[in-house]
């Protein structure tokens, strides 16, 4: 299924559905409201799914990993090389996405959308590369306004492979060195903040790497000018593969009535990515955590969401999505699995 | 083992096992110090259990349950039946802890403590009832100092009880219909703060019924003058049996070197009581979240507690720790289970 086709298959959330789980959550045996967050969850996981009593059994995190030509500028603490070896990591099973992911459940899938490396055939990694990293946005565009189209067609396809698979909740999660400083560049250009205040350490760069990182978005935003109006602009100028990689499985996963996870700085910089493409799909959006990173406060309120979680961290990969898959499925278990006022002979509010 | 000299078997944290589980986490494929809170928590479990990988498979939320003699002057918008309802409701499997406490992995244990109402032996009920309630705090003391020390104790002896089972990490939870308002005593008393400061809506009273716990709870305290600098001065005043024996679970965990997940306003009540009988206690002391009560913040700043969650939970039960389980289970996976960069040949930080 194409992009443009998935973006009209996106529909809004199901009233009746929703309707059904508030009314449900009234009659639990527990003070109206007293599960807070849990509640309201549990009703919009109705809403999405359009189902009174959604479950969320079959969970997958979708990888995605690139790398980024203005890592060259000197913006990251790690080199590029790290990129391609974090994916095999993944694949042995010895990243911190692995071992959060085995603990809620989820199976992890690994796409090779744009590392700098070739890869032979292994099993786990989805071979879907559209260049060996972006160029360097700093000299001009990161990627041809074709090639973003084909990266977000990626995550199209592998989000609805996944789904065939049988999916009922997807967290994104990215890899790539680098990728602070694009994700850093969407949200300086489609808020219109100054890019001193949506700029961060990324994985841990001192003072004076921070000031050059400044002046290196600034000087990609300088000479690319992107159109925050247009949110393929934004992305093929300034952006970066799995960033369009991802906003592309937010896409589809909307299209499929699939609730997503939205990890933290880079993914909630693909999630504005995807709502500015197709605004329908931020009622399928949650958000898992609040990243370190300062710009990632921005960004959350530009897309309206609050995050279920705060624990300081600033990793990527759906670290913040996989430990926020058990706050999720609680609140579905919720619904499902408590007794009414009735069913458990409890007396109501006096 | 009684409580005076299970205090005294009370340790300091494992300088040595916090040390190694430190270096560990700055050698695993991730930034140091990116997995935030998460990389803390793993070197407090450490600490806690004198292990550089400590394990939290084992897994007990203790609900304990009692009714309130102060509940007569119209402080809850419930009827004291609901204490007694709710347990068999525990005991069914239909309650809000029941449903999440399956989902972390960890049984459920219902002790009754004080509840109004005689019990037949059912299985999963621990029968170590104290009183059939408390005494009205507003016209004299809830408890003898007796019987107070009496439910310390049921708390000691059910925790010991549990641990001879097999117990890594314990939660604490509670049910009773108007302990809110004991709990509100309690801070009050021992932080100096006035009343109306540290008083909320409990289970949904509206505003009249507000004022009046103000003024229930003003009256109590200044009926029975408890000492701030004694605390079982302040639990037999003006406290409850649920409160008083959860204090004993903490300080029998403590000396166990079993982590303690605190939940909501209830057992922060608790924890404030045990930490005054004995101070050493709070290094033991997970917060697991922050509750809508609004005096839970002034509980939380005493004992210097940072909560994991913050969910608009008002439930108890056990319930917000049963959530931070995972989060718990997921700093110990990490240290675990995580490859260093070594292991996975990742290059480290240039």
């Amino acid at each position: 299924m194409l992009l443009e086709e998935t973006i009209k298959a996106i529909k809004p959330l199901d009233e009746s559905a929703m309707h059904s789980a508030r009314a449900r959550q009234d009659r639990l045996t527990k003070p109206p409201g007293s599960l807070g967050r849990l509640e309201e969850l549990s009703i919009q996981l109705a809403g999405m799914k359009a189902d009174p009593f959604p479950s969320v059994e079959r969970k997958a995190v979708i990888v995605m990993a690139a790398d980024h030509g203005v890592a060259r500028e000197g913006v990251s603490a790690y080199p590029s090389d790290v990129t391609a070896q974090m994916v095999l990591n993944f694949l042995r099973g010895g990243a911190a996405i692995n071992v959060l992911a085995r603990q809620a459940g989820a199976r992890v899938t690994i796409v090779d959308i744009g590392v700098a490396v070739e890869f032979e055939p292994m099993p786990g990694l989805v071979r879907r590369k559209v260049l060996f990293g972006t160029r360097n946005s700093a000299q001009g565009p990161a990627m041809t306004r074709e090639e973003a189209a084909q990266a977000l067609q990626v995550g199209v396809d592998v989000l609805n492979e996944e789904a065939a698979r049988g999916l009922d909740l997807v967290a994104t999660g990215d890899m790539g060195i680098g990728n602070t400083t694009p994700s850093s560049a969407i949200v300086a250009a489609m808020t219109g903040l100054p890019v001193a205040q949506v700029v961060g350490r990324g994985t841990g760069i001192d003072d004076q790497a921070l000031e050059r990182k400044i002046k290196v978005i600034e000087r990609a935003l300088d000479l690319n000018r992107p159109d925050a109006n247009d949110a393929l602009d934004v992305l093929h100028k300034v952006g970066g593969l799995e960033i369009a990689g991802l906003a592309g499985v937010m896409i589809a996963a909307a299209s499929q009535r699939i609730p997503i996870v939205v990890d933290g700085f880079i993914s909630t910089a693909s999630a504005m990515i995807a709502a500015g493409l197709a605004p329908a799909v931020r009622n399928y959006m949650l958000s898992a955590h609040q990243s370190v990173e300062i710009g990632h406060q921005a960004m959350l309120k530009h897309l309206n969401l609050r995050p279920l979680l705060d624990l300081d961290l600033r990793l990527g990969e759906g670290t913040g999505s996989a430990l926020a898959f058990h706050l999720i499925e609680a609140s579905a278990r919720i619904l499902r699995e408590m007794a009414t006022f009735d069913e458990a002979g409890v007396s109501d509010k006096e």
